[in-house]
């Protein structure tokens, strides 16, 4: 019997919504240190971008009690592939509803994934028009670059915790379309420890990882490309220079070989400025799987990942009742 | 009217056949100097490949009496695809005929775009598996990064000459499914000279710019990527030092904000060290077109290309009986 | 007859005043784009400085009707280094006068060169202290990285132009002690072009070339040092959205193996970002000398110098009566 | 009373002479990884260089039963400078004996810092000639870089491990005429654990730490320049692909603001592959101290140096009959 051809119904991570507790330093952070810039303010929220970033906002950032991730935005290929997979989350009974869709969208819908965490998927979008001061030089670039902190490019991906890797793993292959890219399989393959899975060529857009402490709807990390590894050593200095804690890097994972800087945002969110990887341009990628030995040997170079790395997500929760959360190597 | 869904059939520029009359020369310069390996020999050839490419080959080097390119081979996204876009090449007339498929790869069907390139589309691609010394110290990456040279990661795109730069972009759009990018048009919208498609996130794979002498079949670069703009400079060293000649760059280019190395390799052929430019995920992407006057603003940064960037194509030939080939700003 | 050991009195280039016709567009160049920080205003001069500069101040802006070079400060190795340079320089007529210094130093020696360039030597400096915005998070760093745009470390060196390069290369090597890192002759060793020269490790911290205009005093560019080649791209980037006029670069010269960024302030003064070059430590270093065919070959790689290369400096004036001013290569 | 002029007799560390006990393995380190040339071979010893080196060698690679440093040497400013610091060597006992100078060197004197290490002065130099095959299209660098492996560009500086770091550090500043640049000293200044010494704007070609073992005459490191940290984690690439032990970095020290990566070469010795850092240039500067509290906070930015560079030198020995070493925190 044929293989069905692989489903192309999802373009690309449209845009995140943070949960934060310190707005305003938060806010210094994205657009002061980050250099992203703010093109919206709604109540109790604000929308920012990366100059490279073709859409209005690809960051929303919303006060709220404890850190943490809000809807997480997909954008589909077509409007009759926003209806498709509508419809097949809705038989799911994932679907939660129908919006007129967030700042700079155009009709959504709302859903949950399997762990809980809030997405939503349209077609329709707002092309990002430079006000003049912020218009480029070129005339293909969005925004100008202006030179301001890091000076992220654009939203890259995020990863989020979830307490059963294996059944969101499968959720965002066969209902989201994804391509599984790498997988951190412990047990002799019976034990799932993280995915990475993308709906496009950038190496992974949507990773699940075990949430160690049995919750759900939590966020490991956002993650920001820069062109260059010198841009990621530069975020190191102009980070460290303001007293941002710097959890891990600048080193190169083994994972994906993404070149990363891992730091907590002043509300505690883990953000990541990245660079390096891999583009997967093959239509029958094997995922390249890891397993305990393999990632026992760390980060492929520039230091270790901290306990903090597998322990900490947000919001920041207290183990659950099982208490056995197991004691796992730091497998990115 | 409903819009058709967007064509994905291709999945991505496989392999590039490069004709030189100086094998043993230009052996050297890309395995010694880009830093490729040899993976396999067949008579008057040389296949290639860059650390990173996933395929077993992606350059074939093929003797000949003047540099050129030979075929250009493209990956599909399924064997549906595969039969799809053959018929669709077929009823157009275009089709040459079936073969058993190049080194590395299966069944493949040969055509023709409108200009008179050679071109191949396949689905069976062999997964390169490194030899032991070629092991990479990193599971998910193909091969080893040896450190030889100028280290290119893999093959990023071509560009190609063609006659009539309208007929072969609406080709690469309608029959192959390409996205449309970025293009120059003169007089007013009159006058199509370069077109940028691609059938993935990659900003450009195919680039048909005008041949000012009126030939065809005609090569004008072929693209390595580097993952950051320091590995360009570097390549600019190391071809300094060895005698390369260096046409144009290292420089940012307007036009997908490339940042470029042109050199000629010992045969003759323009081959460029990329890096930069953007990724596309948009899936309605409204191509960036630029006129006259933005084009003769030059490049963005850099210095400016030479004359030669638009009169010197491979094999290079006599100003068609026509004569009057118009004076073009340089606009790339 | 034994050689005299070398004369070590100027330890190094310690600021130099910049005279600019626009000063507020000035400011913002230096503050907001090349990232100096304000340390100090008097009555007609801002007073600027790098991150990593150890003095109080490297710059100094002044209103002026024309832009063109000020004072330029040498810092000498000892108070008594001081008296003997002042002793050679009045007993050879060049001196102008003693002063109690400009902002951050002590007593100043101030005196012309051969070509009338004003310049001073000066023993005291006073050392930067960071107000508390400012602090790094190294200690040993004198001011904080700010990662507002291009972020210049270091004030590194000037070119100034001279009507008679031998004679104030001379100046530079008998009487301040300058060591002749590399020079450019034409006309089998009979016409000096230009030479750099430095008092310390730095390849050339005072370079002459020829005033093609055969005016005195004028200046052909103020440089500033960044860590990285990547830096200087970066700049050209920053630049370039600002609409900041690139002369030349990011390229790479022969000469001194600098990796260049050239570009004029608003005022008109030709200022450069600066990277890579080498150091010298040899005691008995022996000039690397250039003749015309050298020089002809161009810059490294990278882009061809304009002719505005040779014949702008600040103040900009006519060329002079004797009107044979002669049509030289670009030199550098 | 005045201040003595500061010494200026010794120009640059000249050429470091290391033990390996795996010469083969240690060549094809240096030659094939780090990028050196081989310019010399006498019994037991390879002499190596640099692409950047004006030296002929500046690596003695010498056969020996177990790791560490041979002899470390000098150039002085001057014949005159020589004589009179034989004559201060002398003088306090520490000579040991005059030579006819190693390959590509003069008259040398032989001596031992206060801890044992053996070093050596010397002023006349053999410029590198690079033969045909290895001359640099660059008229100012004495050899091609060939884009062979990380592409060290020159020896950079030396660390030393003694049991008394102040006696050496005193050594250095008064008898060598170094200047001190940066130490570490705990138990509120009466305990010195480090001291980074220079005698030329490079930031320390000299650093005494702390033998923790109480060991004499051992090696912390040796460590080779680059111009851009992008080659620092070029550099990790490479060696981590050839399964080279990599204990630290890439990453960004405090102390020296260098960016480093420590490696082992295959006989044992610990080797740097460094950029960063800062020149000075400053007549008078003052050190730099740092002391538990702030050596505690570790590294600037990039993972943390582990247990092993506090207590692992060469030759690697067993702790002293004391048995009490200190616990020390990592001090770099």
């Amino acid at each position: 019997m044929a293989m069905p051809e692989p489903l192309h119904d999802i373009a690309h991570l449209g845009a995140v919504e943070l949960l934060t507790p310190e707005p305003h330093k938060a806010l210094r952070f994205f657009r002061d240190l980050l250099g992203m810039e703010v093109v919206h303010e709604a109540s109790g929220s604000v929308h920012l971008r990366g100059w490279g970033d073709y859409a209005a906002s690809t960051l929303k950032l919303t006060t709220a009690s404890a850190p943490g991730v809000g809807c997480i935005a997909w954008r589909t290929t077509s409007p009759e592939a926003l209806e498709r997979r509508a419809a097949a989350l809705s038989a799911l009974g994932l679907g939660i509803d129908w919006t007129n869709g967030d700042f700079g969208r155009g009709r959504s819908f709302r859903f949950r994934d399997p762990d809980g965490h809030i997405m939503e998927i349209y077609y329709e979008e707002q092309r990002y028009v430079a006000p003049p001061g912020l218009r480029s030089a070129l005339k293909n670039q969005p925004q100008k670059y202006t030179g301001r902190g890091v000076g992220v490019r654009r939203l890259d991906h995020l990863a989020v915790l979830a307490s059963d890797v294996a059944t969101n793993r499968r959720f965002a292959q066969d209902i989201l379309g994804f391509q599984l890219r790498e997988q951190v399989i412990f047990e002799e393959g019976k034990r799932e420890i993280g995915a990475w899975t993308s709906p496009n060529a950038v190496h992974h857009q949507l990773a699940y990882v075990t949430d160690v402490k049995g919750g759900h709807g939590r966020l490991h990390h956002l993650s920001f490309w820069v062109d260059n590894r010198d841009d990621v050593l530069r975020a190191a200095d102009i980070l460290s220079e303001e007293g941002i804690f710097i959890e891990a890097g600048p080193a190169k994972h083994n994972n994906s070989q993404g070149f990363y800087l891992y730091s907590y945002e002043p509300g505690g969110n883990r953000i990541e400025v990245y660079s390096g990887s891999y583009l997967v341009l093959a239509p029958d990628w094997q995922p390249v799987t890891w397993n305990e030995e393999e990632r026992a040997a760390g980060v492929y170079w520039g230091g270790a990942l901290p306990d903090s790395f597998i322990q900490y997500g947000t919001p920041n929760i207290e183990a659950g009742p099982a208490g056995d959360a197991p004691k796992l190597p730091v497998f990115f």
